[in-house]
């Protein structure tokens, strides 16, 4: 197997771009990415375009990235459209990980891009709930009609707020995962809140994300409930963006004068059932495996970008990762150990939370800031002197339902 | 790069499977291919899942495979979902070929399934339609908008049946590019009807096809028109179905006592732009790639399955495939040469015109038919003796607009 480089990251900011076309998010990104590569696009021998929701929110159902890629001119070139939920953007990069590693090509394309605003909020809703398989939403659309007094869950608080019954099906799934975790390590709401707080700390610093604004962990608290426990500033928001990285051999690296050389040291693309953000056992075998692969300790991390659709689950994932002890997350956080000048710094991108998560290309934003990172290109942001970063992306019916998880490493 | 071996192939019938789901569809194509290399479902190392439309049709946008294989049990192995329009499931069998080729897996999965039908019709028309970029639609049905009193196209007619407008936005293309064919050609519509003929006389000997009665030329001719010349037998139909195929190395076959061992002397992915079915230089440049890199000319070919998403395609593929020279396809036809007693039969399953096209299917259920036929279980409609078989397959704005193209060469 050859070493694989990540010559060059790129990516949109992450917004509500009602105004701008899947195409035109993707051609920004994609640029961007051959410009920091040095490479013309006419290098470029064969591109895995990811995007979950298009067909829904813009209509172009088949060959969205041959219609997206259109303005970049690879006309005769592989072009393999790839969907993998939420991990999308990642298993294209995998994908393009594993045709340089093993041979096939020698610099490829990675790309993920994302129409999820509509203006019409119902389709965007609808289509976030298609993540989930449809069954398991029938059921769960059948147990709302039916009148649940006692229950926790604020399914049905979201819906007399007027919001389209899909939306928080989504949420629903992290809001039952977080009532768990409550109960298994004496989490808090403010545990919560102080995961938003930092990641919104982390994204003041990083233009390209899509909220910009610190927030205090009263406001974080306050924010309307979504799903109970979880309240607005400790969910996802919706969003538009691109992200993409290219992808070479070591010898077309040097050739293109890349500098430094950041190094894929591990690629992992996996399933899981019954499977939460990190908590499930699938989720702790991808990292276990990408860890393995990369011939690493959790210790060894200098920084790590993960899945915190919801903030609970960045806290369970530093427990996945090994960061910390079993239940121990909470009290890890505290620590400041996963702040921007802790000894491991999580989502300085500002993660999903406040960085955004237009789905299909969330796991390429996650490269691109590892990339910028060990680059030492990451501006404000920047964690000094890092040579080994993580991403950890996941995608689907999280909690008991099929989903496909992604653990890179990369090393500098 | 290792040799790579189609070790077991399966298929649903094609047919409107209104009461199946995807799963349902899935499971059985899976099934089928796992039991005929005699391979457990454990043995799977990773899935690559096709599908075109299944979001519009089922809503189930996100994680298709994930969910159309729960009841295979891959439930921890890679899932990608692939998509290339009426390449997809060809897309997903070249990454299957190409991880096996290069050494990262051993034994895969490439399968493809559509839900094609809907109780609604509008939602498959419209579903069918999203092959076409949307800038190009909406100018066609500005264009459609407009009267055109003396245009031969059929569009028109089209809606004066009352159909969607979005269906016959695709047979336009098809339309367009035979008018062009006729003049250069002198084809007839005799000549494409003469195409129908065949492929349903050889979708009568193949149990799986959609349709299985024999017609005439008269009842082609006679049927309505869908995109003036097109009548209505000169299209491929609606439907559902499922199709799958287990690729391994070498080794593993001969652990699995595969035999015949049919292997995958050339995949070919790329892309085109202005590429008629064939007639384009992009689809002319993957049939030469295929050649040179299986190292056969056309008249090593004892069999071909090829794109006939309407009967015109057929007959510029034989040219484009060097079967005959330019313009001469009509007179080839005419010599019996294609049929199942010719020298090189042509969609002997009965093509997308009879055996079906359910759009994600429709690549591995060429791959399934070839290698049948090369390994003597193709039953009443067997090539004796065949060794050398081609699939040709393209999804996209066929014509003008982007394009994904494949062309795959299976030996004995």
């Amino acid at each position: 197997m050859r070493d694989v480089i990540v010559a060059g990251v790129g990516m949109t900011r992450f917004a509500k771009h009602l105004d701008r076309s899947l195409r035109s998010l993707a051609h920004e990104a994609a640029t961007e990415a051959l410009d920091a590569a040095g490479a013309d696009p006419g290098a470029v021998q064969a591109a895995y375009f990811a995007n979950a929701v298009a067909g829904l929110t813009t209509g172009q159902e088949m060959i969205r990235g041959q219609v997206a890629l259109l303005d970049l001119g690879l006309s005769r070139v592989p072009v393999v459209n790839v969907e993998d939920a939420c991990a999308s953007a990642s298993a294209a990069f995998h994908l393009a990980w594993a045709a340089v590693a093993f041979g096939q090509y020698d610099l490829v394309l990675a790309i993920g891009a994302e129409k999820l605003t509509h203006p019409d909020k119902a389709v965007t809703f609808r289509a976030i709930g298609t993540a989930v398989d449809v069954g398991r939403r029938a059921e769960m659309a059948q147990a709302r009609r039916a009148p649940d007094p006692g229950g926790p869950t604020g399914a049905t608080l979201a819906e007399t707020e007027g919001e389209p019954r899909d939306h928080s099906v989504f949420m629903d799934f992290y809001a039952a995962s977080a009532l768990r975790y409550m109960e298994e390590s004496g989490a808090t709401r403010e545990d919560f809140a102080a995961v938003a707080v930092k990641n919104r700390a982390h994204a003041a610093l990083n233009p390209k994300a899509q909220f910009r604004q610190p927030v205090t962990l009263e406001k974080v608290l306050s924010s309307r409930t979504v799903s109970g426990p979880l309240t607005l500033f400790m969910c996802s928001p919706t969003g538009d963006g691109a992200a993409a990285a290219v992808l070479c051999s070591r010898a077309v690296a040097r050739r293109l004068g890349v500098r430094p050389a950041v190094k894929v040291a591990a690629s992992i693309l996996s399933s899981g059932l019954g499977a939460s953000p990190g908590g499930g056992d699938a989720g702790h075998d991808a990292i276990l495996a990408a860890y393995g692969r990369a011939g690493i300790e959790p210790s060894d991390l200098d920084l790590a970008e993960v899945h915190d659709a919801a903030a609970p689950a960045e806290l369970r994932l530093y427990e996945s990762l090994g960061l910390c002890g079993q239940g121990e997350g909470p009290a890890f956080l505290a620590t400041g150990a996963t702040g921007l000048r802790g000894p491991v710094p999580v989502n300085t991108s500002g993660g999903l939370l406040a960085k955004g998560h237009p789905i299909g290309a969330t796991g390429l934003a996650q490269i691109a800031e590892v990339t910028w990172q060990l680059q030492d290109r990451a501006g404000e942001r920047q964690v000094a002197g890092s040579r080994v970063g993580l991403t950890q992306n996941a995608g689907g019916s999280i909690g008991t339902g099929p989903a496909a998880l992604s653990v890179h490493v990369l090393t500098r």
